[in-house]
């Protein structure tokens, strides 16, 4: 059997997970009966709730008995608040698995020996590159890393600027970047700005539909700085709200251990900061075709003296968002 | 007959004749004998010299006869400083002629209607789009507009910084995007610089191939600023340089009466200086993939406070190179 389709539809799939199972690895399963037809399709619940191996086999039904299993991540083998997933596709009969990234974690680990051993023929690192390189991305970084991965937003003139002089900064870049940035917002855990952005600006920081509704799944909305916010302000309003008095963004990543993934919006100061600490990983990157001249310019950093002191980046994504172009950049490790 | 492909030849050749013509335009020229070899092709000389269909009916002798001429603007019906195309393709026998763009020049102009007039079949407009997007652009502007295209040239960080606090930005960018920077060099007319970036870096701003040796066509060398260079500076040793005292973009195009398209290579309140001015029609953005978060910004500009002040352009071409991107911008009219 040919694995590659399958495996695209199970990272597809796992889209929807993603800032929704943390701090579980947003995975994504499907169930091929043996004439080839997706009889199942799953995505990890919220914590408490199935992994997607369990959604995809009940959404199968009887149809799982003989079928093939294409999941994202290695089926996990070890007993937490659900059982574990290894023992779910043995009851339900299936004969196959084929998973991409082996689970690094030694006490989930295992699933794929367990499976071996009861005789299902399983394949491991199918598509695995994709899989590493899609929503399990940042739970795999978390795992090495032992924090979330952050990544800066900025939305960019070609000089730099994000503001002009007099601070008026909406709409630099057009309809279609924010909207790819607020489908951003809908998958990650935690947004943070700098109480200047925070005070200036009075943003409410939700992930929205361009007509304004709301995505299911809200990042939480972080502040760093000293001043607080006065009672009536946007980010106060709703759940989700936390603001780390401080100045060291390792207390922002501290504030948030069951975080996956963390988008730094800005202002500058606060992504110089986050530069500056060493804990910028990828930029997300929304450059408008204009030229200011003046203004802020988008990361004000403190550590920086010489062009060696600058951080060097790799390019892996560009994409043309109606007027603006999106860069995705991750940092050179 | 098909032209489009003796077209793109015609274009592709009239490349070499860019900065080298001027104030005449750039064209290129194909003959196309009746079985659809290309017996000659041709680029316009310097001032004085032959013609672009001219150099290509030499090329092709006696084979002219019958054939035809493919070339990227129509050819002129005037005796200048040479005889008129026109009477030079029905001289050599030339039965049929194609051309892309019309002379909007009243003297030069009716080359069309002479050759019509003596049995010649004409086409016009072919590949129109194409030729006017190429190397005869800047000539079109100048005609337009009675003033060189001006191109700015940016080599910053995402950022936008173009140096260090220290004042280092050299190899900001990599190898690819310097040779691609070379490369313009040696197409146009003029390349200026402030006398900040002339005083602190001592550039020589002629056009190099990557082994060091220079291109057979050089630019205009012109700094702009009140202080004068000392006598050992670069710029000032070999041809072709000029100093502007002043601060006035407007006094480099008013100094450069024949040139077709100028370069700006900085520093930052040069360029600012032409976006003030209106005098910025294009941009070179060669961006690296790196953050410094502090040093100079790629433009500094006077007349800019509020956002709807930016200069708003439209991306015209996206490149790979090495590491880098190079963005071509037009303005937006
Ligand atoms: N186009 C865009 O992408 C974009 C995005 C965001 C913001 N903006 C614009 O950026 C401007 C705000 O810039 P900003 O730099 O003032 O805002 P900021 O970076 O959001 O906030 C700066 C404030 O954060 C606090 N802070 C926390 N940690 C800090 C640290 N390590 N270093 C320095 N300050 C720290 C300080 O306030 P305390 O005194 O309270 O500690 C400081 O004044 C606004 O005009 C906004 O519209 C644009
Ligand atoms: N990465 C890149 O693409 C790139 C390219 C070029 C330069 N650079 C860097 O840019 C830095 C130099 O920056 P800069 O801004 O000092 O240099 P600049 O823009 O080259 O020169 C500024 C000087 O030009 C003169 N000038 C002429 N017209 C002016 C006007 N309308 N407004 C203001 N000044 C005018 C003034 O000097 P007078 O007093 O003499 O009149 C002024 O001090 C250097 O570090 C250089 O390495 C980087």
């Amino acid at each position: 059997m040919d694995f590659d389709g399958a495996m695209r539809q199970a990272i597809e799939a796992s889209h929807a997970a993603q800032g929704v199972s943390s701090p579980n690895p947003p995975v994504g399963a499907v169930i091929v009966a043996p004439d080839g037809t997706v009889v199942g399709v799953g995505a990890t619940a919220p914590p408490g709730g199935p992994h997607a191996e369990v959604v995809a086999l009940r959404a199968a039904g009887e149809s799982a008995r003989g079928a093939t299993a294409v999941v994202t991540l290695e089926p996990c083998n070890h007993t937490g608040r659900t059982g574990p997933c290894a023992q779910a596709l043995l009851d339900a009969g299936i004969a196959e698995v084929a998973f991409a990234v082996a689970d690094p974690n030694p006490a989930a680990a295992g699933g794929a020996r367990t499976l071996r051993a009861a005789g299902v023929r399983v394949h491991d690192g199918v598509g695995a590159d994709a899989a590493a390189a899609g929503p399990l991305k940042a739970w795999l970084f978390r795992q090495r890393h032992g924090r979330p991965m952050v990544t800066a937003k900025i939305a960019s003139t070609i000089d730099g600027r994000i503001a002009a002089p007099d601070g008026t900064s909406q709409w630099i870049t057009g309809p279609d970047a924010r909207a790819h940035a607020h489908r951003t917002r809908s998958r990650i855990d935690a947004i943070v700005v700098g109480s200047g952005t925070a005070l200036r600006d009075d943003p409410s920081l939700t992930a929205r539909h361009s007509d304004g509704t709301g995505y299911a799944h809200q990042p939480v909305r972080v502040v760093l700085g000293q001043r607080d916010l006065p009672t009536g302000a946007a980010l106060r309003t709703g759940p989700g709200y936390l603001h780390v008095h401080s100045h060291d963004p390792a207390d922002v990543l501290a504030a948030l251990p069951e975080a996956l993934w963390v988008l730094v919006e800005g202002g500058p100061s606060i992504i110089g900061a986050f530069a500056d600490a060493g804990l910028i990983d990828e930029i997300d990157h929304y450059l408008a075709p204009a030229v200011l001249g003046a203004g802020a310019a988008s990361v004000s950093a403190h550590r920086v003296s010489t062009l060696g002191d600058r951080l060097l980046l790799r390019r892996e994504e560009i994409t043309e968002l109606g007027d603006d172009l999106y860069v995705r950049y991750r940092r050179r490790s």
